[in-house]
């Protein structure tokens, strides 16, 4: 009888014909992303394409299409929340680059890694807040609050974390890789910090009280988010070892490793931790500790599963960046004062660059005092690869900025209106 | 950045309290769907326990204390949509059992399940509908009209295939296992035509043209869902055989199979076919086939992540189901009239006992003519296990029947008032 009623939904779904283009667009969707395996597999030996950029011209390419059957109305086949990619998308591609870290090598560069998210990403920010400041202001492109221009580098000081896992690969570079992709999660602990802070503080006399707030609320919140994704990890490996001995199920061992992963995630979501920080430590503590107390099979399955997710997620959001890139009204934007877009575009750029530099060479610096063996040293050629590296601020990021500038702009027209 | 505005999204959620209280009910989901797990391991022993009790057992109970906490108002902590039944639980759960069900045991008796999930369901419809349009107008509880007891006979002819493996063990009883879950998979196909023809014909005079149109509709849409999931499993064989020769790479596969078996599934609902059939089917196939072209480790990897996926759907469903046995509105309706309410359940279960008995053993005897072998024939006392195991009209299809019922009754109400 399930059955009889799937009939009856399919019967509605006929009649609320907005149900039926979902059932429509999902299917396309799973189709694109079975052609962005396959022909990223066959563009594997290519030099220059992986899966990301396959899906990105593949999603730019049914944009165009979709863009054209539907009269210029619309570039996209679902429409993208945020949700959908803080509580879907995000958490199986961070845990797995904590279950897949090379643990030696990340933690060997603790330092250098926590210099450049915490202090290295406060350099940035306020470099940029302040670029931004002034250089706005100059081209006066509407009234900005101070709390705008923080925002701005808060969101524009901070490293994406998923397009690191596109360029660099942990096998060739494992020492970019571990010190660009470590500093991607750890700012995601001095974003967080970073916003409660400008929400909280009149950011505009900065006393040493405020400063030592700041960093006190800083270590705090690594702190607990760090200790949340470890004792998620230490229970999950404690529960399997303590009840799971001697009469190993590996499908539950593998269910309950997902779910206390996820877990861990959405606690830190809900007490408004660093649930990056979380699920990532959690993905180390579970590499390290539970992974080696279940079966055989169990250790095969995680590891694959856990890898194909993440690529699944990964693939997922390249392939709706390149048609959003079509986006229409979006552009209708950028259409109406293109000298100005340019103009705002730029002047970030730059100031990302800026940013980035200020904080990148003098840490590396001061982080090869530290260090005795010449290999563990971060030379020029290493530090300008991070500092590059490090620039890309995430399709997906740029686009849900784009949507918050968006929004506001639609708003504002609207008022104006 | 990604991150600065995972922070400015929290801080929507504060605003919001009720994406905060989703927040709050997927981390309650979550953990109770890790204590199921932990509990059925720890209740294994017990002969009368398993996972899907004990979800239901915590289930109910969690919506105990929500109902407590509430004062009364609500027992449940996610609404429960059929999208998320047919679209995420659902395609897991039947999938996996064609991925494993074994396939020699299951297709020497395929015409038997063939008897029984086409002839038998159809028997067991007629029966039930015109049992209950003659008791249902003596108890005289409001205007069916004559599709609605058709309707009724529809949903209650077929057997809950997820219930059925909850409760019949392909180990230890494999020709039960088959039969009752190889029924309870075809009469989907018959349930699909049997809610076409309601819908399409004039079913008060059948005669042989109808009735012929109905066998044809019922074999056109059993071969093309079957075909279309083993185009699929086929496709995900072809593809992975000649690409990925050579040079295997696990995490494609895996995330190759699951996404061609999802849009079989998809495709199916598309095309308003049978899709419980269409991906029961593309798992047979992908399971000899497709399974024995990948690497090693993509065979334990598919294999466990399956079953863990279906796994947790079926915890996931009694969790709800637990959860919503609770449910005050539903409850409202039998405190108005419990007379009724007790009748209408009681003349229904009785019409579903008779329904069965009345294919059951003619059929059975039907198909141990045709076997030679004392082994291979169905003796009574399995006969009456298959007569009570496909009872179960699955506690899931349950609740939806009751939320239709539910809303026609609200809206009849309304409607008097």
């Amino acid at each position: 009888m399930v059955i009889g009623l799937s009939t009856m939904l399919e019967k509605t779904e006929a009649l609320f014909a907005s149900d039926h283009a979902s059932v429509v667009s999902m299917n396309l969707f799973v189709a694109l992303l079975c052609a962005c395996i396959v022909l990223g597999h066959l563009l594997e030996e290519t030099r220059w394409m992986n899966e990301s950029i396959t899906a990105l011209i593949i999603g730019s390419c049914t944009g165009i299409v979709i863009l054209l059957i539907s009269g210029g109305k619309s570039s996209r086949i679902l429409v993208f929340s945020e949700d959908l990619f803080f509580i879907y998308l995000l958490p199986p591609i961070i845990f797995n680059a904590g279950f897949q870290v090379k643990k030696k090598q990340f933690f060997r560069n603790f330092m250098t890694i926590m210099l450049f998210g915490a202090i290295g990403t406060l350099i940035s920010f306020v470099i940029i807040s302040f670029g931004a400041k002034h250089l706005f202001e100059k081209m006066n492109i509407g009234d900005l609050t101070i709390a705008d221009y923080l925002a701005i580098g808060a969101i524009f000081s901070a490293t994406d974390s998923v397009c690191t896992l596109q360029v660099l690969n942990q096998d060739e570079t494992p020492l970019l890789y571990s010190l660009v992709f470590g500093e991607g999660v750890v700012n995601d602990a001095t974003s967080v910090v970073l916003f409660n802070a400008i929400q909280r503080f009149d950011l505009t006399n900065i006393n040493s009280a405020i400063a030592l707030e700041f960093a006190g609320n800083f270590f705090y919140l690594f702190i607990l988010s760090t200790a949340l994704g470890v004792a998620a990890g230490l229970l999950s490996a404690f529960v399997i070892k303590k009840l799971y001995i001697g009469r190993h199920s590996t499908d539950r061992e593998v269910a309950l490793m997902m779910l206390l992963a996820y877990l861990s995630y959405m606690l830190a979501e809900l007490f408004h931790l660093s649930s990056i920080l979380t699920v990532f430590f959690c993905g180390i503590v579970m590499s390290h500790y539970t992974w080696h107390n279940v079966t055989d099979k169990s250790k095969v399955t995680t590891k694959h599963t856990f890898a194909a997710m993440s690529f699944l997620a990964e693939i997922f959001i390249f392939l709706y960046v390149g048609m959003d890139a079509l986006d229409i009204e979006k552009w209708d934007v950028v259409r109406n004062s293109p000298g100005q877009s340019i103009g705002v575009s730029s002047i970030l750029l730059g100031l990302i660059l800026l940013g980035r530099a200020a904080f990148v060479f003098p840490l590396s610096f001061l982080s090869n005092l530290t260090k005795s063996s010449p290999d563990e040293k971060i030379d020029l050629k290493k530090q300008v690869t991070i500092w590059w590296a490090g620039l890309m601020r995430g399709a997906v990021s740029m686009a849900l900025a784009y949507n918050q500038v968006l929004i506001r702009e639609l708003q504002e027209t609207k008022i104006k209106k």
